[in-house]
């Protein structure tokens, strides 16, 4: 099988996971227990916070709080900041932002103001700006949109926001970015959400960076783990394969991305234009190519792919669980109904090679041509 | 080493992980993956949460909400019942309920109020009734005492609780319980929170078992996961792995208790009584011994078994994060300070042997006989 749903979730990396073994083996105690094998693994929590940090952010400035998941440390964040008031955020953002916002409306603590988005999935900063007001508690602008792969300029979106209101809290849904998008977060940035098996580590670990100099409320209180700021036993095998998973992917992330941009075009030139139609925009993330298949039904093409051998996606995973016809995404970035019902996902990783772009490629205008016809 | 600190944590069961690897080497997957290899792990989640909901409920009465761990299982338990009113619970409560109870009265939500226990840490049955009245909206009283291992008949508690006021839910924390203790949940149990790596599963796995009647509102929002109740990508590894260590723990449950029974008299009468008192009840766990040195710290204790190849505990090991001097559950148990100053928490798992009994007995021993004399 070729495997382009890396933005769904990555094969976990093999060289991280061996190296992390250990934790299950050997070091498998508790890192609260009162003796040294306790203490060894908070060293080792200690060491691997700070190396997940540093790639993207002053270690000086911000602090890794883990969470379970990319969807976690986004509810944190939301719960923790989306005060009395008004709350930002854009319309093409992950569920997990969306939803925790919605949630903050119902319980009657704040209102939601979705800014809009670009024809390419970036958020129109001048509309965002308009939402913002004396009233905004919390702004949320995610790095890279997790069907598009649409590039926000977190740093300079922050610093506009605070020009416009300085006491808001600025946080980004990072978990398309993180790994895979050069970046380093500037202090207008407060909070940066991401996730471990997005880039080779485990499902059930995520981080949330955070300014220190924030105050935080927990989601989650018990034993007072990650400093208090959220309890329940460290989960020290999935932070330590996180972490090397990480050190894996930023040692060579440069280099990925140049490859991956080249995959990109490559696989847009072999692409049959009389079927399929480039969406996502070339200043967008290398890992992510949105096209959307003119004639036939983007969930159609992905089962008759599947059965090639070429796996893909329509939109986000996450959002297979509700029953919509449409991406909401698709639609936010202005495509009619027909090119949102063909949308497809195609999504890859550092292991990516060029032999798999030109047959999943052929794969997808054999499908094109063999069934297109029958659509019309 | 030999390694009786298993109430903390326990060492992955090998079998489980083994059985369980496909799930991070093949089947890596996103259960939301809208193709074939997508929808397999969605019934590989099925079968998980039936197989585990099985061992102690009827699973036409409970389904199973997966949590990152049991932390999150007693916060989502508190956060989503514990409403206007009041909020009943017990003094020897883990933290993850006391703390989340805590935080309902720092919001203005509900008030806490706080159940005595027995001396041998089960909660005083009358005192927490007459607790509860009209305006209790939620209960929540541990199954077994992560420190005593005492055991509280939740079956009988919570059908006590209901009779007095039928409205009520009631939870219990299930971590210590779980696939160590027989029990079979009843009716009037509405909520049970498990965690893996408490019986040879992973840390960062949990879930909570909940009467299906029972309307819920989330902790965690986002994509729609665990059919809404628990938004994030969900742990399939993770998951897998737990509900194979489940089902070697309950295979060997009943055989697995007579023989740790046995172990901990033979402890309690190796141990010198010149040093060592037992306050663990004979009808409590069979998985923890809660012993007191009459003379050293247990803190010291610990550290100087630990240097002689032994690893037990003080207390539990999640309240280390909090500087207290004396455990919180000794004291309420009725332990004067110097009796709570030396209170040692030993605890087994399946795969402790007679052998280790013998010699982490002669190890206590040797360490009181020689640093006693130094503290009169």
């Amino acid at each position: 099988m070729i495997y382009l749903d890396n933005a769904a979730t990555t094969k976990p990396n093999e060289t991280a996971l061996k190296k992390a073994a250990v934790y299950v083996t050997e070091q498998y105690f508790n890192p609260s227990a009162p003796y040294k094998a306790g203490e060894d693994l908070n060293v080792a929590l200690k060491i691997a916070r700070s190396n997940l940090v540093r790639h993207i952010a002053d270690e000086n400035v911000f602090e890794c709080i883990f969470t379970s998941c990319g969807t976690e440390g986004d509810n944190a964040a939301v719960f923790a900041y989306g005060r009395r008031g008004n709350v930002v955020t854009t319309e093409v953002e992950h569920s997990a932002v969306l939803n925790a916002v919605t949630e903050l409306k119902n319980r009657g603590i704040a209102e939601p103001r979705i800014a809009k988005v670009l024809a390419d999935g970036r958020v129109d900063i001048e509309h965002l700006l308009s939402l913002v007001d004396e009233k905004t508690t919390l702004v949320s602008v995610m790095h890279v949109n997790n069907e598009t792969g649409a590039i926000n300029d977190i740093n300079a979106i922050a610093k506009a926001v605070k020009e416009k209101n300085p006491r808001v809290v600025f946080h980004s849904d990072g978990v398309q970015g993180y790994g895979k998008i050069p970046v380093k977060l500037s202090s207008f940035v407060d909070l940066y959400a991401v996730s471990a098996h997005k880039i080779g580590g485990l499902k059930g670990v995520g981080a949330l960076f955070k300014k220190k100099s924030l105050a935080f409320r927990p989601l989650i209180y018990g034993g007072g783990q990650e400093s208090g700021k959220r309890s329940g036993t460290e989960n020290v095998f999935g932070i330590k394969s996180f972490e090397y998973a990480a050190e894996e992917k930023f040692k060579t992330l440069e280099a990925d991305n140049k490859r991956l941009y080249a995959y990109q075009e490559k696989m847009t030139a072999l692409l049959d234009g009389a079927y399929f139609k480039r969406i996502s925009s070339k200043d967008g993330s290398p890992y992510i190519l949105y096209v959307s298949a003119k004639i036939l039904r983007g969930e159609i093409i992905v089962r008759l792919a599947y059965d090639r051998g070429l796996i893909i996606s329509t939109a986000s995973a996450c959002s297979n669980n509700s029953k919509r016809r449409y991406s909401r995404v698709a639609l936010a970035c202005g495509l009619d109904e027909k090119t949102a019902d063909g949308v497809l996902r195609i999504s890859f990783s550092p292991e990516t090679t060029e032999e798999e772009i030109v047959k999943a490629s052929e794969i997808l205008n054999a499908i094109a041509k063999e069934y297109a016809p029958k659509m019309r």
